[in-house]
């Protein structure tokens, strides 16, 4: 007998055949939905069977080097919106927020913002060059800079234009598309203090300029303040390298503002006493008011909120009874200290459980648990940070800034659900 | 023009093109290997230039709806040894723990273990039943599950048979085969006793029996105690759905015991009022003493650690100068107080530095910042945790319990570097 014939004989079907005969087939004819009650008795007619999947050995420990997840789930996906921007090389794609659950957002789901695509760059030929207002101007290789004293921290990851669509009403019909420009994972990297300190500061420089390695040279300004604070030069997400996409092999990561600052693909920093004036802090990335004048430099993401489920893309689908309501909440300017959840468009608010580790500048899973009597609900999320800060309304930011903005967008987010349980993106004054 | 000419015009070429061609040759030339110093001047002559990947337009965000590590990562993978067992659907491959940072373990790289092979499960018709000593028995859906109030928890999870190569000597060489059968994954799930509360537990209920779906239908007694303790329902790891092969759609969590009691594909919980004494808690999963005897219901994982790199699949190839040494640490009784590292086979300790999360009952990442004058090292890593336990010698081991066991070593392990750079798993006395 062969290592293999154990489980490739014809009584045992391999797992690719079993998911399209047997259970593709089931997935058609279940009568497994939408059941009433949280649970029902074992003698209850409805259930015929506890089904009998331990009839066929599965596949062995060498199938998978580096696993997936399992074909059941090939929906939860990253999605980007092709009339949203010309050219997919310049545009975004969404974290499938409503189908996570926890603080971690899996590395193959975390959303794509970039400007000429994703670079593909050899660590072995890449280099980080420091310059500028430097004693020494610096040049490392990945091998060098894994020689300095690394640092690990969770960290949210906002794009600036996150809700950006929804300044001027309700347009979008889920949290995937109204909030999905952010994720959160631990980065393992080298605290920029400590490069810096190697090519040594002169007194005179105050910013620092980061420069990406794609075809964008995506550059911004940094006070230097920040960058000696909490500022890293990371090589690593959720355990394993950065994915390509989010800046493979190198990464500056900058705690709380916003994402277009944490430049990918990281390949210089220079060191000036004065703002760069970059294109993306110029034209892009600043707000433009009522009066015609522009926020700028409006680096730190403001407290934020949105509630994930239930939401447009995750309905009810359960009826009446237990249901658990669930989001997240973050802030630039530290911990989330309390989240509130309204069931009826911001009349009455409850304090909702905040779950799992609480952390400086990352994302934070609230719930609240209800017995749902089965009305229509106008569900909304209000986070307070630590700093003081309380999530405002759309029109309270409408009413400051106007609707000419496309940035820091962190109004509060009503979601209607409908007696059949459908959710939609409404507003409420 | 067409939506995507932008990017795959002649004079860009695609990714994958580029992969195979001008990056691959480069792979083969490249001069930038074992560069001496932790960094050096930008006018260095070794430098020729920054690498001008800005020429290129990369993939769109419409390419990869699930991402996936870069091509120069493929290394970075679960491996399996075949010879260990007959048949990988009745195996193990081991975590790539000398590749990994921080404290999260990537979902594509938890090392997987199962007796059947990895059972494929519809979720839409997967049930789990609680029977036995209960006013009523009942049968939960997947979504009946997910009405109840969840958590979210940090927890590593490893093999009892891990690093049981060891126990009569140093064996296989690298730690992703003497230590990799451990992962931590934040769990997103409903505490075990709200299910067991639901039901209703009868006075005379002591122990539970939990069973798996597979092949190999997996069934191992838990004390009612822990039941009700912190043990979980799962359906999430870091965000997303289960792994197939770590139990989707379900799993039993068993925070800070062996692995194999954290039931996959979990679909019956019995309460009973002793253990049953299944096979995998007889004839496997207990601990042959010297004198014949056995130790049994060895339920928690004793604190532990080991220094992933260096490490013999981590080789030092920086010579000498500025030296990152890293590790892991965790113990099933809680949080990991201080680990201590030799240079010199346990003569001298150094107290190493914790960083990330410490977060009870999950891995803790420690770093010593050495700078190597270039001789030979003994590396070795001790832990202690919260509650006063410190790691054990492997003489130690073996002197309280012989070494006809396979599982349950949690002794100090010892790497010798070279001073090549070469590493070693040796053993000292």
């Amino acid at each position: 007998m062969t290592r293999k014939s154990g489980h490739t004989a014809n009584w045992a079907p391999s797992r690719r055949a079993f998911l399209t005969g047997a259970a593709g087939a089931a997935l058609t004819t279940s009568a497994a939905t939408a059941l009433p009650g949280a649970a029902r008795a074992a003698g209850d007619p409805a259930i015929t069977e506890i089904k009998d999947w331990n009839r066929y050995l599965g596949e062995g420990v060498d199938a998978a080097p580096y696993g997936a997840p399992s074909p059941f789930e090939a929906h939860v996906v990253r999605r980007d919106v092709p009339w949203l921007t010309a050219d997919p090389v310049s545009s975004v794609n969404f974290t499938p927020l409503h189908e996570l659950d926890g603080i971690i957002t899996p590395n193959g789901l975390c959303f794509e913002r970039h400007h000429a695509g994703v670079a593909t760059i050899d660590p072995a030929e890449h280099r980080l060059m420091i310059n500028g207002l430097v004693d020494t101007p610096l040049v490392f290789t990945m091998q060098d800079l894994q020689r300095f004293p690394r640092e690990n921290r969770l960290y949210f990851l906002e794009c600036a234009a996150n809700t950006g669509m929804e300044w001027r009403g309700a347009q979008l019909n889920g949290c995937q598309f109204t909030h999905g420009m952010v994720h959160c994972v631990v980065y393992t990297g080298v605290p920029l203090k400590l490069l810096l300190d190697e090519a040594g500061l002169k007194a005179s420089g105050t910013w620092l300029l980061a420069e990406g390695a794609d075809a964008a040279a995506m550059t911004r300004s940094i006070p230097l303040e920040k960058a000696l604070d909490d500022c890293l030069v990371a090589f690593k997400m959720n355990g394993e390298a950065l994915r390509p996409e989010q800046g493979y092999p190198l990464r500056l990561v900058v705690p709380g503002w916003e994402g277009n600052m944490w430049v990918k693909w990281l390949r210089r920093l220079e060191i000036g006493d004065a703002p760069y004036a970059q294109r993306e802090e110029t034209s892009k990335y600043t707000d433009l008011l009522d009066d015609g004048t522009a926020r700028r430099h409006t680096f730190v993401m403001d407290v934020k909120s949105v509630i994930t489920s239930p939401s447009p893309q995750a309905p009810v689908t359960h009826g009446k009874g237990p249901l658990v309501i669930t989001g997240l909440a973050w802030s630039g300017n530290g911990r989330i200290s309390r989240v509130d959840v309204s069931l009826d468009g911001g009349r009455n608010w409850q304090t909702a459980r905040l779950d799992g580790p609480s952390l400086s500048k990352a994302l934070h899973r609230f719930y609240l648990d209800i017995d749902w009597d089965g009305s229509e609900l106008l569900l909304q999320s209000r986070a307070i940070d630590e700093a003081g800060y309380v999530q405002p309304s759309k029109d309270a930011l409408r009413a400051a800034r106007g609707v000419n903005s496309i940035y820091h967008n962190n109004g509060i987010q009503t979601w209607q659900v409908r007696a059949d349980g459908v959710v939609e993106n409404v507003e409420v004054s």
